[in-house]
């Protein structure tokens, strides 16, 4: 019930694209459909042109991956039956762990998305019928929330206006009215890729416990988790999700979930049908670096590059940068004279901005623009807020002279399309804001005494 | 009952290490677990060496990549949202046809592995108590057996000695006694990976029209599509599964599915919980060139640059081929004056050769001192044949000079484990058959007009 | 004569290191020795910690490699002595003609660098004694002037001010007075990389032919060539050189040297000694696809796709978006209040920017903190002008939004160092004039219509 | 007088191609030429067809490179003159005398060939006129010594049968009557890869001593070097060359040469022209980590990590492996019932072996079919010796099963041109002598205790 309620209320205009088959798992790609879109048919071919200089990569995902991922995933084959493979794996997984904060939690390492993640932390939970929470301010919250109901879960979706986090008030009195513990578990899309907003994941830990419920957090951790604060163990996450295109800056397929001892133990008793996704199986064979069927290995390799480039920096550093680079493209939007979708500072993400364009501009426009004129790709608006707003991803292998050229690049663009911006008016204030807050890189500091 | 009857008769050993959890999706690697085997504790990091020249990969998948494949997939990060994705991505699943020799089947292809592969095929066609055939004669058939038990499905389980295949007498009499219909699905793996058997499946669709009988013919192509024939139409399969790296000889990552207008079909009344690997998401997004959710390009650019090589050589050929790869490993095999395992020729692979040791010998042992003293990655017996054979994959990206060196250190690694080979005896056997099947390459024949 | 008094003027403070050894080819390093320079001793292996994001390269040289052509260059080892080597290496030389525009000339490739590519032309068309015109304007004239010397060859050097080009009128007096036409070469540096000088060869062309003066016209094109504008059959250049990792975009290791007709008769009397560089050998073995000693496989597969990417950009447009790349460098310095070491709009090159910094302000600080502090790595100003200019690389596989990195950084790190700047000041200006002039990508024109 | 003379007996068919140029620098592919050869005219583009499965090259030079090397150059461009350069280069240039076997040399590191490493050696040590004896038995050492001449040396040829080494005796003769040491440098090819024989410059460093002659002692370790046992502080040796192609495994592209003490004081006095290939810009920039002109940093990275495996393997352990290599190559050789070139086994070459083909055969035949039927790239006969032998390269990056698969396809290709072979004769032969002197690889002995 309420799930067609909001549905409609924050959907309308996907009804008929989605006729004859369920609902749910829309895809971003709905404005590229020829019926309600300007973008012609593709030429044949289209891509067989790649222009000289770089394609300047910044939607939340996928990422630009380093150049030392990029050589340690260049393997010829491998036998991970070989000897040498348990060892390797079982290091893989101990180092997953540093992406999560958590000591404690049991990591897990898929071939798939980040969408397969969501259903391993579901299923390997829960059982038919078992009543969840979950926030919808965006559209990869509403399609795991469409996942979990598709599962044959019982979800009150608590719509929220898109540009906007998840209300642990509203969350704290849910659970406080939950007096028989109906309900299982606490989904919280971390940082909602559609919007910019980074929910408080330690908030809703808090709302939990003021009222001592005992329901499971499930958290979508995609666009955070190796980018943002994450602390599953402090904030007591029970299954925290991530995928390897984001902030690990692999290319996709590798979904890496963990999930803490209490979710271990709801494993027992759910009942939700689970093979490909199972935990179990990992469990048996995991722990003697084993692996109950065929692992990437150039993924694994990847994986292991990019977590050792994180150590190297530093979880905390990690954090830092992507505060910097968040801040630097939001004093960018001010200085456009533009507005954040996400209007409340405390829900500000660090992994991309997502930016309002004014009235009587089309934001698709202004995408469409920067990658035919200059090789940059921007996030379009998702669902309903498709033509309002563009997103910048700047999570995963990215620092400040990067991200300066998509301010630049949205710069040009949004003069093309009609916003009325002074050449140098984002970029300026990024740079100055960048300059200020800089620091010298990690054995550099011997140059610039 | 039939399930636990069969399964305390081929897999009796395994029932100790399966404690606690489901007996089932036991990994290859058992052999490994430190109770049951004498392979010791791995040294700290014993990858950290790797010598000079190749390791020589020859297990039935992982295969080797091609040097073709490697560089198509060495690419930084991309945009799938970009303008230029939708007529690649159509034309990447209009290419997977080849492989299926379909021209009718709706191809898909999703970040996971053949198990994933293997759970799509079950879960969009069929409905929690359905009732399947499959026959039983290696890991493999196992496992997939096992997942259709975990999924609810009410399996009839065809045990057959591993080293022999699908009897499509026995599958045609439990087909004729179903005067109801109440089988809605044969599942039939079409390589046994664990025993180097290749069943018949327009043997198994004849038993299947000589009773005239309406179920679904669902085949595990794994260790066939791509290096075996195949004619998905011809032979009316409904659901075909493959992985990327075994015949496609890519990196492991993407699960190869086609399905028939009939699996289609079925697919509107099949009730099986499905999100990640339900097919109805991507038939909604794949006609225009969308996805889901995010593509692996990596893989996606391998997969097209494989195909390429595969339409090159032609599909005949690549058949052919294999036959004399498979043929030279027998042969090998008769000079060694060793066994098959799978001793009907009716049945033997073209994709893996299964050799069976002699009594005494621990076949363990070679596959050891294979990888231990020449760098030689062969495959162990798995299960109940443990120790008993050992495994030549020679699928995929794979010629007759590659072939020779595992065939070369088998001789040597079989000398070792004090198996009275005559150096060359098997080499030169094969040598023999391939000079006198020999052909010139494509282009080259003005070279020894 | 001429020689120590103009070396005495333009390089005075070289004479320490050069102590006991030819004064010669001073290397841009100069400034790096522990004796002159605060530059302290180098932390044991300073480079082992690669941060994340992209290294921002701006020298002139060694440029960014296009991705395509890293892909093209990943190859395990091959034989060029095999028959597809013949038409593979006759196809190279043909298409290395479209970067020097030329339809005459003889092209050769010599594993070597662009001072090998010099030696070429001198040692093939020379011989000992023989009387050669060079403009001295730069570190790169000064040391092509000193290999001559060192060759045995007589070179009057016209000495022109570190900013000017190649002055004609100079040029057509002194060709004037030869009235025994004993000036055997004309050498001209076309792009001085030290000070982002580009001269005028169409212009020393007019000035030779005025007099109808017969001296071979001898031309380093190393930072030009695949870049500016060149015209060798119009401009009638005898000998013409660049090398690969300048505009061609590959790595070192390259050099690329194309002969006229004339200078192929001369070659014929020269008696320069030479071997590893003789076109004799070439010229034997070239034109049927072979090669006098080993070529590198890797390099030529890289140049091949190097120069697809030129012809399918279409040379023209190629000069376009060096000049609208060097205007937007150009530009910025105008914004930063800031001079151009080049003062005469005629000689400013497309290929980089020298900037002069204010009176007291150490340029090499700010290309160290831009190293240091935002992984930018700017050109230092090199000979006697080290200290008061940077440079800012912006030819080969280049386009606009990986410029404002530049700039950016720049504008950072001359804050840093005590440059007034406003932030954003020159970046705008860029942006500006950037999107004023810009075009949309080939084949992406059905985006923006 | 004495070059004419042995020019015209040993390379008589060699007149005709070299008319109108200098006679010397024969290339290895004249028997590509039309007029001379039945190869026909290539195909269009014949190479743009590459068959599934990897191609088998063993040619002796360039080689096979390990997945270690190339992954290590697969970067997208960098600046030598940011400051972690310097160490790193140092760091080079330290490593390198690994494969010298010094610790007194100095090293060089040259963007070029073997070649260009001949010229170094030559020019940095003599001067015009100067005296130098060298032995000449085959294509390389006769395109050496045709180099000493045309750089205007007085070269007093030694020749040798093909297939014979450095005489001893003949040398010390040749000193001994040059009283009053005229002879400025004796020039040895340690390993001639026209014949796969391998001279004994310990024998020659004795014969120079026994005399006391002051010569310097140069060689021409392209095929040695890095492969076979090489002591330049032990025997002495002045100036020693290789190139990146050979042992190292590296893409073709940087010459390697180191000098002796002896060898730079000589370079005082020496008067030979050089600029690119010289010592002494390199002496001036080296020690303080910098560079004359810009090096290739993916070879760079590339020939670290080469050492860093030759170093990790032990070069004593390097030189045992090619040594069971070229032996199980001759070991099958005789199972053919055939006979080396090389007769004397003092003089066996463990980096190639060179195989007579029967009277009547047509070795270019062999080489051809190889290539056309099994993708196998054997190295062809040159010059004299052409059509009556063919070489198998085994240096490098190698191991047993790779050089099996050589030897198999020798096999084939022998009997496809008439060559009486017993399929398995050679390989079986290699096979046995292998598996008796094997051993285990580093950090896999527990897997065979």
């Amino acid at each position: 019930m309420l799930r067609e309620v909001s549905q409609k209320r924050v959907l309308p205009f996907l009804g008929q694209i989605t006729r004859g088959l369920s609902a749910s798992a829309l895809p971003e790609q709905v404005q590229y459909d020829p019926q309600t879109s300007s973008v012609p048919t593709p030429q044949p071919a289209p891509f067989s042109y790649v222009p000289p200089g770089r394609n300047h990569l910044f939607v939340p995902g996928p990422v630009n991956i380093h150049e030392r991922v990029l050589r340690a995933m260049h393997v010829p084959g491998q036998n991970h039956r070989d000897p040498w493979f348990a060892q390797f794996f079982k290091d893989c997984l101990e180092e997953s762990k540093l992406i999560y904060g958590t000591k404690e939690a049991t990591p897990f390492i898929f071939s798939g998305t980040g969408t397969g993640g969501w259903e391993a932390a579901l299923c390997n939970t829960l059982s038919p019928g078992d009543k969840v929470v979950c926030f919808r301010y965006g559209l990869f919250s509403h399609l795991w929330i469409d996942m979990m109901q598709r599962l044959g879960l019982d979800v009150q979706v608590v719509d929220r206006p898109w540009g906007e986090g998840a209300d642990e008030n509203t969350l704290e009195d849910i659970l406080r009215k939950d007096t028989d513990k109906k309900i299982k578990a606490v989904a919280v899309v971390h940082n909602e890729t559609t919007t910019g907003v980074t929910s408080d994941i330690a908030g809703c830990r808090k709302a939990m416990d003021a009222v001592n419920h005992p329901a499971l957090l499930l958290v979508d951790g995609v666009s955070s988790i190796g980018a943002l604060e994450f602390r599953m163990d402090d904030w007591r996450v029970d299954v925290a999700v991530t995928g390897s295109q984001k902030a690990l800056s692999l290319p996709t397929g590798l979904a890496f979930v963990a999930a803490s001892p209490k979710a271990l133990e709801a494993m027992k008793s759910a009942k939700l049908k689970r093979v490909y996704y199972d935990f179990a199986d990992m469990l048996r064979t995991n722990p003697s670096g084993n692996v109950p069927y065929t692992p990437s290995l150039a993924m694994l390799y990847g994986m292991r590059e990019s977590i050792k480039m994180l150590r190297e920096e530093g979880m905390e550093n990690v954090f830092a940068r992507h505060h910097r680079l968040g801040e630097g493209a939001r004093r960018a939007v001010e200085g456009w004279g533009l507005q954040l979708l996400c209007k409340n500072p405390r829900w500000r993400s660090d992994s991309l901005t997502v930016v309002e364009v004014p009235e009587g501009v089309d934001s698709n426009k202004i995408v469409k623009t920067a990658y035919a004129k200059y090789d940059l790709s921007l996030g379009i608006g998702l669902a309903q807020i498709n033509g309002k707003v563009f997103r910048i991803g700047h999570l995963g292998n990215m620092n400040e002279l990067m991200l300066v050229s998509a301010l630049a690049g949205a710069e040009m663009a949004m003069i093309d399309a009609g916003v009325p911006i002074k050449p140098g008016s984002g970029v300026g204030k990024a740079i100055e804001y960048w300059h200020q807050t800089s620091s010298v890189i990690k054995t550099r500091e011997s140059l610039v005494q």
